[in-house]
């Protein structure tokens, strides 16, 4: 996380707790070459292992968020290179899932494909109104398999249906209605509502925001009362943890909880 | 349901086949105590028994509807007394979900932690225009995690997720277009809203809404084809039980069907 | 598919690659009697084989698109008549999500009960602006066990839960809304809307668009990780096809691509 990546094709920065890796191929649309995917799975587990970075946001620039898989990387290749490329594309979004600390993606335009999927697999998206989200490699004939996991996961099967049949982008303000994102703002407001929520995060326990994300995506696709089993044993623990008896007597007794790290 | 049960934590009173059950702690802003949930799981297992109860209201007073956990059980306890404090109120919600009758809550104030819960394990929720719902638990370092349990099986997962890593509250109309509630309403208008849905359901068969209410939660967690195999079983047999029968010629001969207890 | 089968209870039309199936009992609301959901299966099945046949429109007339079951064929019929006809409404339902062919719900007016079931069934819905969706069996006993089996799957549970406990219809908006629809408009515009996505799947590889309606289904039940691990395989099988070759060829080289059959 020294000056020297800055010349890649990932910029990772720091502020206070919150890292922010901002996808850096303007060029190409900041197309998911498979580079760029390592290096992404590279900066994830370096984060996993960072304890003093409690939140990530997932950035970009110019009027495309992501373009998706780089076309030029697609073209005549074998079985065991598509099946690298895809494969490190989809371990970079379960490590999204798997990372300790939440991570949110801040979209600014287009996110399509594999872009639109990252969208997804972020715990929290916030888009720019002018954003807008589309699967559509049904085009080129490549359906966006990979990309509709997460999808399907977020929002209505017959909204993901028709994205992913149609290839249609729908906008910001439709995405946010059906559930992938969690806020719409001007560009010029992203960052304050990006703020809000690293703000929010950092001030809780990293210990118990830990425990709540691995919870939640554990949980949620079990059957309903084994989740309730499960719920009550972690409840159980989190209670014991050190960090929840200091929230409780903080609060209790009006004053800032002190959170271990 | 005697006059007796008024001086408790939970009032019970009966109107026909409605029978409300009205949280009763109002100087600890309704708050779940383990003695309160006790009394809500035995009003449970005694209206299940009760072939006259038809349908339940779940309802609180003044401006919160519940806060939750007792904070005055939660601190400095074993974890036995953690263990059952969780466990009997994952049992509840779930009793509420297996309750042959459906049950309603009538929110008409914030709704936080186990309490934002209990409006998510109802099978149905109305909720005042100023109510609230959060799961706050994050900032006190008990993360929310049973009351995810319903939550995620309600609420699209990355509003799910801001509730719970950010522990700020939603507003009524964000929860009625995020699938939490059935209907919001100005306060005095949500007991004529609750009457339509009371109306509704016990003027049908109690034996056909019990088997739907069942079949509702049972298939729902099944594969689809599971699920359908199923249907095709249970439809077989409501076909052939006497309300469907009376009902259905009730009515082709446009007359008011009579039906069995 | 010739002119005889027009004086059939289902009336099969053809355009180019779109296969128009109009439900034609108007004398009974467009009712599924076991006839009509035979000639459904049978149509279908006919569908699957056809190469030429690329998207499927499901349409009716009048102000009812289906009211469901025939109650004629309701009353005193033995368990295994009851089995036959459920069963095969089940098997159409499930037909459609196998069909290779997406299949697009035409719905201009009342859809209720099992034709409720046939709007949440089918991979994409457009209905008219007073169009309305319930499933009212619980009014004459018989609760809408298998119609819930897609609403489940569609729109969320409290919602769903109304319909089914209460039987009250909801508009075409709130349908929208709720994720049972992709697309509302005034009847007149209806065929226009229609036309936007069969012209879109028409333009796609026909086999690519098999592949992803499959793997739709077959992934959303899975679970998440299982899901990504066969998503790469898919995704790498998918690039390797011609289509897909073919399609990204096209894209990089701007010319229309030129898909196999």
């Amino acid at each position: 996380m020294s000056a020297a990546a800055e010349t890649s094709e990932l910029l990772v920065t720091r502020d206070g707790g919150v890292v922010t890796l901002t996808l850096n191929r303007p060029g190409r649309r900041h197309a998911l070459s498979l580079s760029l995917l390592e290096e992404l799975e590279k900066a994830i587990a370096e984060i996993a292992k960072d304890r003093t970075a409690r939140v990530v946001v997932l950035a970009s620039s110019g009027n495309v968020y992501s373009s998706g898989h780089d076309l030029g990387e697609m073209r005549d290749r074998t079985g065991e290179e598509y099946e690298r490329l895809f494969g490190t594309c989809s371990r970079v979004m379960q490590r999204i899932r798997k990372l300790p600390q939440p991570v949110i993606a801040r979209v600014q335009g287009f996110a399509t494909a594999a872009g639109c999927q990252l969208v997804a697999a972020c715990d929290l998206a916030v888009a720019s109104e002018t954003a807008q989200f589309a699967t559509p490699g049904v085009k080129i004939g490549l359906f966006c398999t990979t990309p509709m996991v997460p999808l399907v996961r977020n929002i209505a099967p017959k909204i993901a249906m028709e994205m992913l049949l149609t290839g249609q982008p729908i906008s910001a303000q439709k995405a946010l209605a059906a559930g992938l994102l969690n806020a719409v703002a001007p560009e010029d407001q992203l960052d304050a509502i990006i703020k809000q929520y690293t703000d929010s995060i950092v001030s809780s326990s990293p210990q118990v925001i830990a425990l709540g994300k691995r919870e939640f995506y554990l949980q949620k696709q079990m059957e309903e009362s084994a989740a309730y089993d499960r719920a009550v044993m972690i409840m159980t623990q989190n209670a014991q943890m050190r960090d929840a008896q200091e929230g409780i007597s903080a609060f209790l007794e009006k004053r800032k909880p002190q959170w271990g790290e």
